[in-house]
């Protein structure tokens, strides 16, 4: 079998100029990367603002497994599905960050013949938006550091310091540092750390901002300490929310590439879906709207995180809801709901499917109790027997929702076509959406309602810090910002290890971290690693370049 | 007066598929980067290899005060001088670090109305060269902790690590730190610090390559850190070179962009003139002299620093040496060697001229040595006086060379016309070229070489810790390098307040770097500051863009 990079070099690419007319764009209005790549000025949004808006389909997932369920491979393989049935269609995705690429994932633009292209360049610098956004946060903190060594006019606690540094790498041995050594020339001595850029507020900022006047003015909002009074200090305090702004004035506009079939694509934004929201830009979702009738995004992990936050924290600022959710279930991950062990997985087991079944049962109920209709998607995987897709089928319809099985990783938008159809008699109605909890509730209300209607959880526990933390933030006036979770992506609860849809568990806040550029308060439920890591035998140590400049070990 | 900024604001761009078309190259040679950058890929280089190669100017200057005499405007100045007599001529420059772009200098791409465009591209992300550099340093760093913290089967010294981390901000508070803290899951605890990126190997590496082949090759040579037995580890034993060329697969093709006249500018790459060899990159320079009949170019500081390392370092890569050198100087800069206090530069002082041409007399002379003709550009200010003019002319004219007056600032390409006539002649003659030093001699004698007939010092001192790496040096094979010095650029010796043209000093080279994958052995002459700090209210204070993307601030 091809790998992904075999396959995306074997393709012949469009030059992104005609990718642009498909969806009424001319050469005024784009800004050629090279040829295969080009970034859309935000005046294109203004340009277009007029033309009806699209529909919009939002790809979730049930709990994953740790290699993922093929969001993105199902999301790209929708699109040129519907592009086969001759709508105008585009894909809206996060672009992928570089440190697990050159970790353990060796790149992330969906799979086999459902990928965006040219890959290589998707998964590497890009159009250096991760780039912009590492260094505007460095420069945060450079500034920062560098009012503490000026004789600390803001009266900066060194120790109450939020605001890290980042690089877009796997480096766990950034992850606590201290700086500032060397004596007085070098600096204030104090701790830090480093996390991955996507963990990066900024990145968050970046995706939820509408324009850049409303990046700038979130930029202004970040809050990077306490002063010796506990009063927050914000990068607006340092004085450097217009110059970070400016790095960024290129990095907040869409990118625009195509999928192997040549469907419009675009990729914008990348924040974890732990800490953050997991979605790619509102300024993409937006244009790609004005754009097209049909749009594709994903949102990500599972439909508890990513998919929660899709419509309870993005959807707000995108003042647009979906028309339609995509839940993509393998039966590799529901054999592991079932309680198959990891090294099992691909031996039939029919019960194990009915067992796991719990846990995409709950996601589609959660997903319909926003008033959104669902259809599941199968990612059908090879070791996948008839006799278990029977049963997954019987259940799903049992619950009145249609299932797909796609196959877009082998035959791309033509193993798409079945989903396509499903969904389109979807977007002809108008959804009855309506969101979980209100803005106006107090913090602990809002986290109870994610955990006990959305995880199926009995009881919220708020630690000592957590308490404190909510006092501080409703004295500041933050309280009516949505929740962001950070937890586990592998279970409804906030332990990796409680597969399928456990019930009667409690879950334990253990920080509200404020994210008032982004505009949200992260409730985190556990040890999440905004640092990664990287194995014993890193996929860099795959990695080539020829003489020539082709690439191989992305895969 | 118009800021900068302002003028460069003014001035209309010709899209640069025009400006490609003037040195004859076709939308399809080209990548373009937005509607007024590109990118050449490496084969432009191939496709244009039969051209007749032009000519090479080198522009260079005298010990130069804090602000700098004006090399980069005189450079691009000169160039559209060159062009307005009908000549096709290209400018070949460094790209600016935007670590002292947001620091104090604001902007680094030219001035006044000798600039090069677009002016806020290539003073912040540009085409992303830096940031790819940044990213390829890093992930070397996070690959080599990766290894000590997986069992360190290549039994590397954490005491003997010589690669740093690098970012591209003024960030003192980086410049010692220390990593790995947090316990066994957080790597291995060690000592280490942060450079600016401009002054990486990696950024010497790129601009000495001469393909993506000898790039590979010359990153896998990398030195990073030593063994328990201490025998060197270089970035081929940590199996990442194939990672870290792919990382710079497209930071390794030059940039093409226009002077405020619409010459064709190609900058690219940008190491730092006192721990690197301070010039652009050697693909661009060939690229240049392929495509123009006349091409321009820059070393970073004083002619006995970033100019020495050209012709002794660049050129050996370069094959071709300059044809004739420009020396630039100013009068402020002069009475500044002639012991005027910084604040009395702007007053009348024919004597302190007299005294301060001691410094322009050593660089001249040192240039002719190498058997390449001079002229001398005096920058004109405003406060420059006649009779300071005259002096200067008078003595500079008595050692048989001509002087021009140049006001390539408040003119642009008229400003340099006479010194483009000047210069014309000069260009027909082969000039009869030989290098200060063979590579074959020991390293202390090529030491010796550049401080006694450059510098103009008596003696050279080595440091205990000089010999012993000497001695390493020799014992692994790499005492053939080039020697790149490190030394203060504001004096012939290794004081910086031993101004005008010191004489019977002695230096002191306190250690012996190898940069194997560079090439050359660094010798340090002094603290030489690798990361810069920010000062107390830093120019990015007075940034910002507006809401239509605008950019303000930058000067």
């Amino acid at each position: 079998m091809k790998s992904d990079i075999e396959i995306a070099q074997a393709a012949t690419m469009t030059p992104i100029t005609e990718i642009a007319e498909k969806v009424g764009l001319s050469f005024a209005d784009i800004e050629l990367y090279g040829k295969y790549k080009a970034k859309l000025p935000l005046d294109v949004l203004k340009k277009f603002e007029t033309n009806k808006e699209g529909k919009l389909i939002l790809v979730t997932s049930i709990n994953p497994t740790p290699a993922g369920e093929g969001k993105s491979t199902v999301t790209v393989g929708l699109a040129d599905a519907f592009a086969q049935k001759g709508t105008r269609v585009m894909v809206a995705l996060r672009e992928p960050s570089l440190g697990p690429v050159m970790g353990v994932k060796g790149g992330a633009a969906g799979g086999g013949y459902a990928q965006v292209l040219p890959m290589e360049d998707i998964n590497l610098h890009f159009t250096g938006d991760i780039h912009a956004i590492t260094t505007a946060n460095n420069a945060i903190a450079a500034f920062l550091d560098n009012s503490l060594h000026q004789g600390n006019p803001l009266q900066i606690d060194p120790r109450r310091i939020i605001w890290k540094r980042v690089l877009d790498l796997n480096d766990r041995a950034l992850r606590h540092v201290t700086i500032g050594l060397g004596g007085p020339l070098n600096g204030v001595p104090r701790e830090d750390g480093f996390d991955i850029t996507v963990a990066s507020e900024i990145m968050a900022v970046l995706c939820l901002a509408t324009s850049l006047e409303d990046l700038k003015e979130r930029l202004a909002k970040i809050v990077i300490a306490q002063r010796y009074d506990r009063k927050p200090v914000t990068v607006g305090d340092i004085g450097v929310a217009g110059a970070i702004t400016m790095l960024l004035k290129d990095a907040i506009k869409p990118n625009l590439v195509q999928t192997i079939e040549g469907t419009p694509a675009l990729i914008h934004g990348g924040p974890f879906a732990n800490i953050a929201h997991g979605c790619n830009s509102v300024l993409a979702t937006k244009t790609a709207l004005r754009l097209a009738d049909v749009v594709i995004t994903e949102a990500g992990f599972g439909a508890d995180l990513g998919g929660e936050k899709f419509l309870d924290i993005k959807t707000r600022q995108l003042e647009k809801t979906p028309d339609a959710v995509v839940i993509v279930a393998t039966l590799r991950a529901l054999k592991m709901h079932g309680g198959v062990d990891k090294t099992d997985l691909t031996l039939e087991n029919k019960e194990a499917v009915a067992r796991g079944f719990a846990n995409l049962k709950r996601h589609i109920q959660n997903m319909q109790a926003y008033g959104i209709p669902v259809v599941v998607a199968l990612n059908q995987f090879e070791s996948d027997t008839e006799a278990e897709i029977e049963v997954l089928t019987q259940l799903t319809q049992d619950l009145g929702v249609e299932i797909s099985l796609t196959q877009v990783f082998a035959k791309g938008g033509k193993g798409g076509l079945d989903l396509a159809e499903k969904l389109s008699p979807m977007l002809q109605e108008k959804a009855d959406f309506h969101y979980l909890y209100e803005l106006e509730t107090s913090i602990s209300d809002k986290i109870n309602k994610i955990v006990t209607e959305i995880y199926g959880g009995y009881k919220v526990n708020f630690s000592d810090k957590a308490k404190r933390q909510m006092r501080e933030i409703e004295e500041n006036g933050w309280a009516q910002l949505p929740i962001c979770m950070a937890k586990t992506q592998y279970s409804f609860s906030d332990q990796p290890q409680l597969l399928a849809a456990p019930e009667g568990f409690e879950i334990t806040v253990r920080e509200l971290i404020p994210k008032i550029g982004a505009g949200f308060i992260v409730a985190l439920l556990g040890n999440i690693m905004t640092m990664p890591g990287l194995p014993k035998a890193p996929a860099a140590l795959k990695m080539d370049v020829t003489n020539e400049g082709k690439i191989s070990g992305l895969f």
